[in-house]
């Protein structure tokens, strides 16, 4: 019997790794909202730079877990982490005891209150390098990039983990397991902590303007989310700000995925991702004042966004 | 014979401090733009809410200050301090060696610039706490407030300053004269520096909006500003950010005059409060990561306005 995989927000992230797996050969269904009635009827099309393109057919299409038939071996959780979403009642009624959650997901210390809600199944924690557009209903562009990173938090190398890695392999995407995924989430935080409010709060600025016009502050916001990963016990590489810097450099020239969401109205995943790493911060006495005035500007302008929305 | 009184920049304050000069006695001469027909025709027409009504006619309404006929006792300078104004030669033409240049103008180490281009002028910098606005051509409000802090950078006092501090006072606006004029200008700093630019990068919060949901940033920024004040030998009062906090959590919710720049698509002050202080903190080796940041995003935003304009 295959693998039954059950993927949560299927939107171009879900769709395109849910995908993946079922290229592999897993029994995939789906959980949406805006894609329910085309996908459905006629599933996924997904278009890769790298891959090709192809239908993903989900055997179940769903409006919410309570309707999955069976037991999923896998849910993977791909939706955004904000306020507005409470992902242990999203998944609660799908979590059957041999279940092993998978996030793949944005932000820092985003696993507590799922671990939290469901001690007994197995947690794997997730991170995307992709670049990928929901261009419509069941159609997903895969544009650039795509390695998936995967971990669990007692750094042991499950089985249930490594099966999953090699069935992403399987299907051609790069898929690595990270030995302390918490330092892989705050490495990704390097990046996500200065150009997702910078591109925002600028009102529309893309990667290479900012940087090319403020490295010195990128670097500082840079190496204050650096302090506090040390500080939380998950010291990152030395050269991880040159990295992350030259990398920028090199690609063209990018709108985040913070400014995506804040010029489509939608809410922005500022607390998973400054919100979190502040709180830490706080935790552990570290100081970082850049951090913190993009996270106080941040909640000003969705202060300000709430009261606009009510006003209209 | 009266003073003669050279207003430049006639808008809402220029035309509003000018009309109380008119009023005391002075022979009043305006340098306008946007108001010039009006004004031409008809003078100011000035409604406070303290002082009643009155008209302004100028003696002289002028396009550019080499139009000026005669040498004025007093020239002041109302315009914005931005870098698209050249404040020396808007007013080189004017300025004969009797007469005394006056700032009203907002911002910190705005000074030099005149002082180096006119070094043998006497230089009045001055700072105004006032709420008024140009309603339309020729149409002042004055809603609230008045007071003007006057002062000399040498901290002696000048009788050409004690002077004109007498002809507003008998016009009925509260004047003083300041020993410590750059403290004064710091002072006003401090409330400025977090206020502007939250209003504005927030995307258009009011001053009880921002300090309900972020007094300890407000008060950090504060403090920030108080250093550079007092590592610049101008050290502050001890209670200042509690007086700015008390006043501003008594003011009716406000627009900061950034925000309403910004509205309305105008250049803002940002270099001469923002800028200007970070630049002072640097050569005194102070540290003020979070006023930095707000100067960092400032920037940034103004860099995003002029590529979409550009695009436009």
């Amino acid at each position: 019997m295959n693998d039954k995989v059950l993927i949560v927000g299927a939107g171009a992230i879900g769709g395109f790794y849910g995908g993946l797996l079922a290229k592999a050969g897993a029994d995939v269904s789906v959980v949406c909202r805006s894609d329910y009635d085309v996908a459905k009827h006629y599933g996924y099309r997904i278009d890769s730079y790298a891959l090709g393109n192809w239908q993903l057919m989900p055997n179940q299409v769903l409006r919410h877990v309570s309707e999955y038939q069976g037991q999923p071996d896998y849910l993977i959780l791909c939706t955004k982490v904000t306020a507005d979403i409470d992902r242990v009642t999203l998944i609660r009624d799908a979590v059957a005891p041999c279940t092993t959650i998978v996030l793949i997901q944005n932000g820092v210390e985003i696993e507590r209150e799922l671990q939290q809600a469901f001690p007994d199944n197995l947690l794997v924690s997730g991170l995307a390098f992709i670049c990928c557009n929901r261009n419509a209903p069941g159609e997903i562009s895969h544009l650039a990039y795509g390695k998936l990173i995967l971990g669990n938090l007692s750094g042991r190398q499950e089985p249930k983990t490594q099966y999953l890695r090699d069935l992403f392999l399987g299907a051609g995407i790069e898929c690595v397991i990270s030995e302390d995924i918490v330092a892989s989430r705050w490495q990704k935080c390097v990046w996500n902590a200065p150009f997702n409010p910078l591109s925002v709060l600028s009102g529309g600025l893309a990667t290479q303007a900012i940087l090319q016009n403020q490295e010195n502050f990128v670097r500082r916001v840079m190496r204050e989310v650096c302090s506090i990963a040390d500080a939380c016990g998950h010291p990152l590489p030395a050269d991880i700000v040159e990295n992350h810097i030259a990398l920028t450099r090199d690609m063209p020239p990018y709108k985040t995925s913070m400014l995506l969401d804040f010029e489509r109205g939608h809410t922005m995943e500022t607390e998973a991702i400054l919100g979190n790493a502040v709180r830490a911060a706080q935790r552990q006495s570290v100081d970082c004042p850049c951090l913190e005035s993009l996270y106080v500007l941040m909640q000003l302008l969705e202060l300000q966004i709430r009261s606009s929305s009510l006003l209209n």
